[in-house]
């Protein structure tokens, strides 16, 4: 399938990564694509500059966030949660159409510096603005609460035995974003119901990073034991 | 060790009989002793009245706020989040002086119906809020995450493998509370730091609130796999 990511960074790199290996075509869509090929500089986080990256990585096309909107039948927005509506916005309503948008990203502030606080309550949420905006769209918030490497090999933790959480208000769409969770390994997928849901994976942010904090760079994820 | 529990509701009756059980000699405190004897209706979770329970668990003291803080060496706050602050008041400063006190409770308000309301977020706590209020009791916010049946018998949430979470300012408190913690079975016992990781701990439930109508009345448990 066509899938357009949204964002150059961590996530995007992994999940874009992710998606090609299984077959996928991908292009992954950016505010400025001159800028983002040309830069080679390394992340916080040790991610190579997106400009390093595509280099080792041509196989995944790189387009405007409109051209990637345009480009895929499947959409992942993987911008900082902060920058996502406006990301959407510059893709632009006629081209998001009516596609499924997975939605990964969280609304972390890094602007007083480490650890970033998280925006989320239980009023509302990123991934109910996104829908509001958007009411075309198809959102599926998934996948926002753990590493990106886990996101795209649940394999890292515990041999696979941690869950994935999924929610959005339509269903058929919520079957298209399983399948591509399985084909990733997952098996611990679970609905947690209408998009209002996303408030409650959006809170999960701090006791990650608190958690991250505890464990260090061994790769971890929540898992709801029963 | 003698325990005083403030709160006469669903947590206070199930870790009372808990801590009981392994020798400690708990009171009970509530607003009103005669009207919680008094009390014989079931609670909207299925609880017995407290009246109806202290009748069968004749062993467990029942007293006033204050009497349960002077009674116990070690303090549990079982109380509603939103009242939590006013009954630590009642309890009075020089009762609780600066006795380790595990805070379970969280801030949920059910004033609009079901699902309650949380109120946490990523800017305060209420464990941060009763540190704050009363700077010499040793906080430790533990527990709040889970069925109070979990709480205090982990083994019924596969095998014991789930984790409960610690945090407070200070460590031979938190040491007090995690030899309590293995006393029921805990094996996964994680140390988040100090008493703002307060935060992420209770911006847990409303995940749990949900995970909970996923799976119905199965008992369930966060665990950070890894």
């Amino acid at each position: 399938m066509n899938i357009g990511i949204l964002g150059t960074g961590m996530v995007g790199q992994i999940v874009s990564g992710a998606l090609a290996s299984k077959g996928h075509t991908v292009m992954i869509g950016t505010r400025d694509v001159q800028k983002s090929l040309a830069n080679a500089e390394k992340s916080p986080m040790g991610m190579p500059g997106f400009g390093t990256w595509h280099k080792d990585n041509q196989h995944i096309k790189v387009g405007t966030f409109a051209e990637a909107a345009t480009f895929g039948e499947l959409l992942v927005n993987a911008t900082s949660g902060l920058k996502s509506l406006e990301a959407l916005t510059t893709a632009g309503a006629d081209n998001l159409g009516s596609k499924v948008l997975i939605d990964i990203a969280n609304e972390l502030d890094f602007s007083k510096g480490m650890p970033p606080k998280s925006l989320a309550n239980d009023t509302r949420s990123l991934g109910e603005d996104i829908q509001a905006a958007f009411p075309n769209l198809k959102v599926v918030k998934t996948l926002n609460t753990m590493n990106a490497y886990v996101m795209v090999n649940p394999a890292l933790v515990d041999n696979g035995n941690s869950t994935v959480f999924v929610n959005g208000n339509d269903a058929g769409a919520k079957t298209t974003v399983t399948n591509i969770l399985k084909s990733f390994g997952w098996q611990d997928i679970m609905d947690l119901g209408d998009i209002t849901a996303s408030r409650s994976v959006e809170m999960l942010l701090p006791i990650w990073l608190k958690a991250w904090g505890a464990i260090g760079n061994t790769p971890f994820n929540f898992k709801i034991a029963r």
